[in-house]
């Protein structure tokens, strides 16, 4: 890669977060040139951006520096195997892929080839995250709740990779959730029991209630997960604090309010945050591949009460 | 502790395997003596040993330094974080709790308290690892079956815990496998695929099949989880070596055949060896508190195929 020269990417996965968020961000990224978009089936693209039908196609090309991987998180890790092969450094869409270990071997992978691998958790990159860390940092946290719901229907109108095995479910939304609290989070957080609702012929829960803790807190802390809310949508994290006042995040991390009064009230500037995060760890030569959002997950799985519904 | 004396040891929980394996090992040891057992109900103690009605009232007599947590999985964690912040060392019964982020949380309180916490993957200590783990470091592995059956009643009649959240269901025997393959493999494994068959009422899975890799090996490592299986029990992991040779454990890890050749016929020592282990994790103020075991399971259960039996 020449100094002073853009990044040139590809997206693999030109479905609509690569349209909505992935393609203008990058449009607006001085470090790096869409030059290639790889899907299976023909899409439209931007001008000057040239299509192909497999992440094959487009290495052999040769007009990618990098990918963003953003298919569904069932075949990430194989596509991402293939870019770190090729060369490629590779930013993936959260979830990183479908399970803790595959990311633990793609961190592996891009460390003996010398090229970054990011675990692309967007939500951490939300306004809110950072003066919400500084203020738990400051005044303890006693208490924490989690509601993170939306209508599935509204925003993945007939998407039904999410209910099969490794899809997530409810989780695909609610780990932009987990992603904000170890981002904020003065200590760890666990899973100490769940609740999954799980559909007829769906592998993955709909809507999911946790039970959670920190080394300090034996209880208190809590999420609801839900696809299946008519209405509004909620993305809100409320922090009871040490000293009893309260911090709420708003809106996924837009807006953040202490004691009542507004803090901030930002507008959404996750996407082009992550690819100057992406283009600083390919400058320095370095990988974040953080796991502990879909290890929460993970152990979410591993310990759920089910529910049919 | 003093140095010379045997560690006062209590065990919490005294069902089949603290009757069968901890209470046996204990006794044989020169670096441990039995002096308590915590149980809810009323059971039989060996001579000289002081039953009490719960981990409380065994701390509150003062007459134990270190104990071994033998009950189901679902309530390791608390009774885990209570002995610590009392001040005894831990050895925690596989899996050593609900979730790999239980079990990260215990061993941050142990490091903090200057206590050994051990997670006591008691297959790891089976004859054949260390002999298998050479032999693939030397001659490499190029594919890996497990085949890991039994009959579910003949070993646990009338148990239920293992099928409600958090009970592993089969992963309760099948982790063994796992950890034989952690403590032997040349490279990480990680879960690709997994197929759990899940009965009507059961949160956790009778079956599994799982599709596993490592590294250097996309396909060709796979394992049966199966405790449905009427018939003869069978505990065996076979290798296909780099060079085509053929490495085959058996009963658990008591035999170990190198192409067809038996290399060890070992008998079970697994539970001494644990102990010996642990008094010298204690001896040398540290913690064993490996988690890759139950990664695998936790993985499995977050991107499985659920078929309802």
């Amino acid at each position: 890669m020449k100094t002073g020269e853009p990044i040139r990417i590809g997206i693999v996965g030109a479905g609509q977060i690569a349209k909505v968020q992935h393609i203008p961000a990058i449009a607006a990224s001085a470090g790096f040139r869409l030059t290639a978009i790889a899907n299976p089936v023909p899409v439209d693209v931007p001008d000057g951006v040239t299509l192909f039908p497999s992440i094959d196609a487009m290495i052999e090309a040769g007009i990618v520096d990098a990918v963003s991987i953003c298919t569904p998180p069932q075949i990430r890790y194989g596509l991402a195997r293939t870019a770190i092969a090729a060369g490629l450094h590779v930013l993936l869409e959260k979830p990183p892929a479908q399970t803790v270990s595959e990311v633990e071997d793609l961190a592996t992978r891009a460390a003996a080839s010398g090229r970054t691998l990011f675990a692309a958790w967007h939500s951490m990159f939300s306004a809110a995250v950072e003066p919400a860390r500084r203020i738990l940092a400051e005044r303890g946290v006693s208490a924490m709740h989690i509601v993170w719901k939306e209508d599935f229907e509204k925003f993945h109108p007939g998407v039904y990779w999410f209910w099969q095995p490794g899809g997530m479910g409810t989780f695909d939304s609610g780990v932009n959730a987990l992603s904000i609290l170890v981002g904020s989070m003065p200590e760890p957080v666990f899973v100490r029991g769940a609740t999954f609702h799980v559909r007829d012929g769906a592998h993955t829960p709909i809507s999911a209630t946790l039970q959670l803790a920190t080394p300090s807190h034996a209880d208190g802390f809590s999420a609801v997960l839900d696809w299946n809310h008519a209405g509004e949508e909620t993305w809100s994290i409320t922090w009871t604090l040490g000293d009893g006042g309260t911090l709420e995040l708003e809106q996924g991390g837009r807006i953040l309010r202490l004691d009542g009064r507004m803090l901030l009230d930002a507008g959404d500037n996750e996407y082009p945050a992550l690819y100057r995060h992406f283009e600083t760890l390919i400058d320095e030569g370095r990988s974040d591949a953080e796991t502990r959002p879909l290890q929460l997950a993970a152990d979410a799985f591993s310990l759920a009460r089910i529910e049919r519904v």
